[in-house]
């Protein structure tokens, strides 16, 4: 690999990029093509930007600030209008063509084979052909997918849905209508729009879209600058932040206590700025209390029942080599877990995943033998 | 201070302490009488730890573990019998008898003038003239304790209740029944004994103890060994746990994330080992959820009335020159506080004290202007 090409293109000194590699910026040789991934960010390198050995730069995709309190937040941080899109609830991919083929990039920068795999099933490819330098920001959404298993999408497995575009060598993002112009000239799917607003009425609505998704199992929205000169913003629902928790609180010691903590002060935050009424404040005390006491009594009580707590994903392969590869990924990436032999299925092979819990596995057999804290 | 002696006592070589000394090991001049403070535990020397000038050493009181999962933790932890204590909740203070007066001592080490103050008031000085080796270990509750004000105790203002005795230079407790003979013997305050109880009731009934307990609004149980041989075990109920959240959630930026955690933790276990039925549970998920969100939107909403958030206590002193050396102590333990003029009331002077809470009123305050997370 070329290190001051890289270096030049990054904009960054050569010795300084040298510097970081091994330590900041990893160095990787498969699946193909063989890249260089910043690990963290650095001076203004997103972490996750990727650097192909051809000396091609797909950027990371920047993170995504989130409103605490709608109203403010939005006349605080947009002038004019903004465009309200739905924020989808699975792992973000860049798909580029790189080495020749169409690869996924996991917000880290890892070619995620799996991810791969429907990229190119459900992106045409003369979307690369057209637009060489392309790198198409989206969601990777649906029951299989094996980070976020989520059954309330249309996705009968995992589909791709857009919802930004950049450029190779480019930080920046094209924003909304760039995106969903492609999406509609080469038929990819695209998050959905909600619509344009004004400041002035833009929380009220967003409200009633963010109420209407969380009660139909959606996570939230994205708040977009229609000219595309601000960055966007984004807002969950209660439901969205309480489900969270719920899939964390299984594996209460394999999570970070940041995770815990950010949803419940969302909800303290939502709660003062829609006034709840007595009983809708009620229930939103019950559904997170309940989002952590179930699954962790669950937990507790499986254990006590002798089972093993494992974390349970499937995916759906076309190809059975992708099902070896995504072992390969997850143990390149240190998650341990086990596959089960593939099941033929319409559409592929099934392959169940059990990721192992370890952590939140010793802690609650020590405790239910009686081991103090 | 005469480094050599007391390192030789603490059973350390004077090198180490040395090393100690500034870091570790912290001199306090104020009040008096001077002292060496263990900021930290070291191999064998508990947290708050104390020296002083005439060489004494009062070790500082053990941490006492938690039991998660009462049943088991009984049957792993003791053997033969148990007996119960009332596990008071206030703060934690060992008060003996130093450079000729009654000094009482924090969890930390220090000296606290009201604290101080309350332990001359209450505990006999002839418990001293007779023992003038002894440390009373006990908890100072009620509603004008200024650390952990409780109005669900008999005290009126801050009363001591001892729960155990050592020795100057005595790293071991002596345990609940010399506690009791000595608190009998001088008329002193001591905790409430619940009883002795075999290992394989002793689960059940405790949860009885423990349930109706939290129904009033106490804390929850120490279970010690008849025969002071194995350290004590406390087991905590799920009111209280919920009440700690509470008081904690409304300043939730500037308390730590394992608190709010490790009480939800608690919750599921207890959920778990108890086997709530449905509507227990439903209660015990709402109480949980109730605890963290209804403070926490209390404070989002008094923030946007305008309002300053503050942690208020009041404390009842008989001298205002104790008032002045609390205000001191305070200051010198780095919490920054606002103490109003005093109020003369029954039994002395009542003052006021409200502690800011500034991560709490940052982050609430930017928040509420709009601010991204």
């Amino acid at each position: 690999m070329n290190i001051w090409g890289a270096a030049e293109r990054l904009g960054i000194s050569a010795e300084r990029l040298e510097r970081m590699l091994g330590r900041i910026v990893r160095t990787n040789d498969w699946p193909e093509p063989r890249l260089m991934r910043f690990d963290k960010a650095v001076s203004g390198i997103e972490a996750g930007t990727v650097v192909f050995d051809d000396g091609d730069i797909v950027y990371g995709y920047p993170k995504i600030r989130r409103a605490m309190m709608l109203a403010p937040a939005i006349k605080r941080h947009f002038s004019g209008g903004l465009l309200v899109e739905e924020k989808m609830n699975g792992h973000n991919v860049r798909v580029a063509r790189a080495g020749g083929r169409t690869v996924a990039l996991t917000r880290g920068g890892f070619i995620c084979p799996y991810s791969t795999e429907v990229a190119e099933g459900q992106i045409p490819s003369e979307i690369f052909d057209d637009n060489p330098g392309i790198v198409l920001c989206g969601e990777m959404v649906g029951p299989k997918n094996p980070y976020v298993p989520k059954d309330v999408y249309s996705a009968e497995a995992m589909d791709f849905v857009l919802f930004d575009i950049s450029r190779k060598g480019k930080r920046d993002m094209e924003g909304s209508k760039a995106a969903h112009a492609i999406a509609e000239e080469y038929g990819v799917r695209s998050v959905r729009l909600f619509g344009s607003f004004g400041i002035e009425e833009a929380a009220d609505e967003i409200r009633e879209i963010v109420e209407d998704l969380g009660s139909r199992g959606r996570e939230g929205v994205v708040i977009k600058d229609p000219e595309n000169l601000l960055s966007p913003v984004k807002y969950t629902s209660s439901e969205s932040n309480c489900r969270d928790l719920e899939f964390a609180f299984r594996y209460y010691n394999d999570y970070g206590q940041d995770f815990f903590f950010s949803r419940v002060v969302r909800e303290g935050f939502q709660a003062a700025e829609w006034s709840d009424a007595a009983a809708e404040f009620e229930a939103r005390c019950l559904r997170l209390g309940r989002s952590m006491l179930r699954p962790m009594r669950e937990t507790v009580e499986a254990k006590i029942a002798g089972d093993e707590i494992v974390q349970e994903a499937e995916i759906l392969v076309r190809d059975l080599q992708t099902a070896v590869d995504f072992e390969e990924h997850y143990r390149r990436m240190g998650v341990r877990a086990i596959f089960e032999p593939p099941r033929a299925a319409r559409g592929g092979f099934l392959v169940k995943i059990k990721r192992l819990v370890l952590s939140t596995n010793d802690k609650t057999g020590s405790v239910i033998q009686g081991q103090l804290w």
